[in-house]
């Protein structure tokens, strides 16, 4: 039922080249379960430009920032926050009186959960890709403190140009095995991908690694993920990335912090 | 509950100066009614022409347009139907595949009560007002078929300006009481103005009258509606005509027609 829609409920919005119904269900639950006056939606713009307009001039409260929108909504908004400036990338913009403040959520919660799962800032970090999600890896990983790292990317332009940004080295293949931090940043073992059931990194490196953090989050047990568990190894899964990321938007956009327990919740809503 | 919004449920909006409730709750009371998958919000919009952008970037299906928008958005859309040609004012922007059409259904309402009353066209008509309701009304009342008519509004100038345009006669004041269609089109009996409790025409000419045509709204039974049922004559209320225009918004939104009762339900339900 959309009755209790008034006049006064805020809207918030996402843009994507090809949007999913993850966070219209994920942001729509919490807004019932906490009981406000809000409502979300997905949108695919046809012009970003005009797109990003319209929140400005219809006064739309917030908008999450999708695939191919993340860099070109840059020179759009009016406030570039330390999270989106990092990365040169915004995923979220939140319109304060006709003032738009873009952050990168996917960022913060990189750092968030390397935080929170304390990892060691000494070991060495090994870095599977050189695309968008990788440089927002890559960036949460050096600004977090870790120094030694190794950014592992068949396209040589792009891993260079990413290892040389954060002092990192490049590498064509996985090395030696070692008591790495092990992350994947590339779309191998997504649902539906070409590569759902391989791994980002040979079994033996798997094997020797001290923590594994996987940011596909669909499914959540991707190869990486359940060889690692069976290995006994830490995990932080791309599930706990997007859920924490949307956590932050949706406390953004209301100021409202949902607990664990309620984004859970919704994460598992807006699955099915 | 908002969980059944989805990526692919489209948003209608509307844009006005100073929002009210009553478009936002009749057409989401209608989409829950007939089980369609759309969503509808007011918005007052900070800058007209970002605004239309957005509905055009974004996708957003369809946006009612009320004061002081009406005539801003002419040069905005992309196709100008004949009923906003008519009187040069927009009430209903339909974005087709980022085409916008706009129409007027205050127009197209007028016209159609007048029609499905089945009042005389051979009546005179005296219309009270010369703002942008009686511009509406004068031109529906022309179109229909209406040719002698007199405008009575206390701004020579612009009561001149709306008489010439149709082939009217102007007057400051009412005239002699007569055998016709009298149309009140300014906020006399108005809830909350300033004359809420006056009528637009005197007592004596109302009494005279064949048909009285109250385009005020809200109270649905103004001073000017119980004036004249009281002597039994045939009335035709502002509630009709806003009814009326939101049923025409819904099916050029929608592509559906609700019932004259699904209409009253819808009505009766955004008053609240």
């Amino acid at each position: 039922m959309l009755s209790r829609i008034t006049k006064d409920t805020r809207l918030c919005i996402s843009m994507s080249g090809r949007p999913s119904n993850i966070g219209t269900r994920f942001h729509n639950y919490l807004y019932d379960e906490l009981g406000l006056d809000f409502v979300y939606k997905a949108f695919a713009p046809l012009d970003i430009a005009d797109a990003v307009a319209g929140i400005r001039g219809l006064g739309i409260r917030g908008a999450g920032v999708s695939m191919p929108f993340k860099e070109a909504v840059l020179p759009l908004v009016d406030v570039l926050h330390d999270s989106a400036r990092a990365i040169e990338s915004v995923n979220t913009i939140v319109n304060e009186d006709g003032v738009l403040h873009a952050y990168n959520t996917d960022y913060q919660a990189v750092q968030d959960l390397l935080a929170s799962h304390e990892v060691d800032t000494n070991l060495p970090v090994v870095v599977a890709g050189s695309g968008g999600m990788a440089k927002a890896v890559a960036a949460a990983l050096r600004h977090s403190g870790f120094t030694d790292g190794t950014i592992v990317a068949r396209n040589e332009k792009t891993g260079r140009a990413l290892a040389r940004k954060y002092g990192y080295a490049w590498r064509p293949e996985a090395g030696e095995p070692t008591p790495a931090v092990l992350v994947n940043a590339t779309p191998i073992g997504m649902t539906g991908g070409a590569e759902a059931s391989a791994l980002p990194f040979p079994d033996h490196i798997v094997a020797a690694a001290s923590v594994v953090f996987d940011v596909v989050a669909a499914p959540p047990d991707t190869p990486l993920v359940r060889a690692a568990r069976d290995r006994r190894i830490p995990v932080i899964t791309g599930d706990e990335v997007i859920a924490l990321q949307a956590a932050l938007q949706f406390e953004l956009y209301t100021g409202v912090e949902p607990t664990a327990d309620q984004v859970r919740r919704a994460s598992e809503f807006s699955r099915n």
